[in-house]
């Protein structure tokens, strides 16, 4: 009798020792693609990669194989099954392999193939989207968001947290950025006979309505696309990306900070359980020492300091940055990497900045000169998570919606949720990307998605 | 000492019998939203609700409680933080309840709160969007979509499925269906002057996309939002849902059957387990019977059926359709529902259908007349998943598109996949929202999602 098996099953089953297993399974069935596929006329070896696992397994096929002649000439990319002999090889460079005795093309693979064994350069995988997830670091990355994700939605439903749908399509043109697609079915601008009958967007937050859903289930949290219409193209910014953003009730700016310092941690050691090869090749082949570099951050009580002791604290630097530091300004991100990388040398959430460069959303303090909002900086990186106590007062935020000269009509409903029971509450926003970006040393975002959406850059 | 705690603790904690800890415990500390209040002027009732639970928890109050006053006039809605003696009342229509000992007032309610005890139409509470979820039953459902989403994950990963996060903008106009939303930042429909420098769409499907990686990872799954800019306003159409679309590679027809048929029954099971409460409202309050109806969905072999015999078996029933049956229309839902609840009596799949009704990459049967599609059919609603083996086939598909005259410019890379290893795969699409009427009874769709998106309505 023959087993289909997966990579990860044999792997896993050698691993935890379980020899019993391997005896009463010594014949197994792969289905797979080839990697690799050489030969010396009379012995061959094949490195065969199933998708299930980030290792592959070799393939020894030898000349008495009936189509031994066929199998020589399989190219890198084929997809075959294989029947064989399991065979442990403690002495090898892996731990088992596996003696062909058939091998099926399942699917051929042509010859301008252009994931040949070789080095490929990050931009020149990027034009072939659909073919990358083939390749090691796209393999890796690609398993990790994966695994990332259901880390997220593992943290917050074990706390009873409620995961809410917010919508894509929004009428609200975001805090007023001005940056934002819209969605049409019109040619001409006319958005009276548009769709909707009135002009519609791509969501830059599902914050305002999640809000709604936390004074009636206290804890609950998105993940999900959210859009920027910016025509910047950096290594960090994505027109499309997934965004987390929590947001709990009954609770102020600390509990906050203790739910983003949870949530960050809890992550880390998701990953490092369940992506362990992924995350051993990111550490040898990325960005050397990132495993170090996260479970430091892990096992790191995070700091908190004001914006304004920060500010202070950047003035007396014996340091010369490049944008002179004021308090009032928005960091750059010089400023901030030396407040966590040089003061704090470890995680770090600043709070309580100046209420004129944060959203209108934010609590105003009792200085009325900043708002409760915390911005979590890590070395390496900078800002990472940024959150805040919203204003739960109606009339304060009245008042600032109206200094900020905003329309109020289509947020009526948002402000009601001031006048029916509205508490005191908080959250964050929590770019996924650029969570995973950090976890690996990728450097580019455009690197950690699917099929990346940046200006000009639609060909999949 | 008083403990915070959560309603569903002291549930939990009650219905477990862990009277230990309640001995311990005797006094508590909640926060919540005020269902109703009612006093006789020496004792008053509060209904708490604190998001976290189903059920309420009764507060009772006392003349000698020092704001006493104040605390009778606490409207509904507000939202409260109270301190109090926990008491099991077996005899009670409630379980427990707390004495009351200390109440603070955290967030008052306008008079003019929309959500006064008294039953609304749905219809009504779709137009208070953002204070629906407090209502019973967008309590439930609401936090079912939570459950159920978890469900889907949890599914999927225990078997090692990749998470996809397919692009939500995208250059390939669906299956050339027509009715797309526009991604644009322009008023002109200059689209070689527009944001990606060409037209740009919200995706209908991440099939295509999603069928790239299974080609590397072999079974992966998507789970996002999808877009039609269809004008029908029927009770089962929003221009904005969920879908989940898993695909797997070395796989033909069967094993996606099996696999769609593993997939609803743990969601069945998955809900009653961790809804119960919710599962028992709407089998009382909206669809009687929903989880008997589920439950014996649960426990049914899902029966298989070619669409050619299905069609026998119509054109032979002494029914009168309002539709005439003949080979090679697409079935209407008093056919669908003919063969499920007449011919079957529980879930079947329809397969084989006339490739003219489907859609491009299906699989061509070697009669060349069908293709290896299947439907899935469960009693009570028709259609709740399809699904195909894919046509791996390179001039096979290549054939198909030119027949239906489509642009292949924009699809070489899908088609490129058969020819870089392309192996035999299927899979399959679930709308979410509709798993979610289907297990709840709720009819219209409007009501399973958060914001609701359809024709001319976008208040929120």
């Amino acid at each position: 009798m023959f087993e289909f098996m997966t990579v990860r099953e044999l792997y896993e089953m050698v691993m935890s020792g379980s020899h019993v297993e391997l005896d009463t399974m010594e014949y197994v069935q792969l289905q797979g693609w080839i990697r690799t596929n050489r030969s010396s006329g009379k012995l061959g070896f094949i490195e065969l990669n199933d998708g299930t696992y980030f290792r592959n397994v070799q393939l020894v096929y030898v000349h008495e194989l009936k189509n031994f002649g066929e199998v020589e000439k399989y190219p890198t990319g084929a997809a075959v099954t294989v029947t064989g002999r399991f065979k442990l090889t403690p002495e090898g460079k892996q731990p088992f392999e596996i003696a062909v005795t058939e091998m099926v093309l399942e699917g051929d693979c042509d010859r301008d193939y252009p994931l040949q064994k070789k080095r490929h350069s990050f931009e020149y995988l990027r034009e072939i989207a659909h073919l990358r997830p083939r390749a090691n670091t796209f393999y890796a990355i690609f398993r990790l968001r994966s695994v990332l994700s259901m880390a997220i939605h593992e943290f917050f439903q074990d706390q009873g947290f409620v995961y809410v749908h917010t919508p894509i399509i929004t009428g609200n043109d975001g805090e007023g950025a001005g940056e934002m697609f819209k969605a049409t079915i019109r040619d001409d601008a006319n958005y009276e006979e548009d769709f909707f009958g009135k002009e519609a967007f791509l969501t830059v937050t599902g914050q305002l309505h999640v809000e709604a859903f936390a004074m009636a289930f206290r804890d609950v949290y998105t993940f999900g696309p959210a859009f920027r219409a910016e025509n910047s193209n950096t290594s960090r910014h994505a027109s499309e990306f997934w965004m987390i953003e929590p947001e709990i009730a009954f609770a102020d700016l600390d509990d906050n900070m203790n739910l983003i310092e949870d949530m960050v941690k809890y992550c880390i050691t998701y990953v490092l359980e369940n992506a362990p090869e992924e995350m051993k090749f990111f550490n040898s082949m990325i960005d050397k020492g990132c495993i170090e570099r996260i479970t430091k951050v892990r096992d790191s009580e995070f700091k908190r300091m004001t914006y304004t002791e920060a500010v202070e604290l950047l003035e007396k630097a014996d340091v010369k940055f490049e944008n002179k530091v004021f308090w009032g300004m928005d960091l750059n991100s010089e400023h901030e990497r030396y407040i966590c990388e040089q003061v704090v040398n470890g995680p770090v959430f600043l709070i309580d900045y100046p209420k004129e460069i944060k959203a209108f959303y934010m609590r105003v303090n009792d200085d009325n000169k900043t708002v409760a909002a915390c911005d979590l900086l890590v070395p390496g990186v900078g800002e990472l998570v940024g959150g805040s106590q919203r204003e739960e007062r109606y009339d304060v935020l009245d008042q600032r919606m109206s200094e900020l000269n905003m329309g109020k009509e289509n947020l009526q409903w948002y402000m009601d949720l001031r006048r029916y029971g509205g508490c005191k509450h908080a959250g964050f926003g929590l770019g996924f990307d650029r969570l995973l970006m950090y976890m690996t040393g990728m450097q580019n975002i455009r690197d950690v998605e699917p099929f990346p959406r940046t200006p000009r850059n639609l060909e999949f």
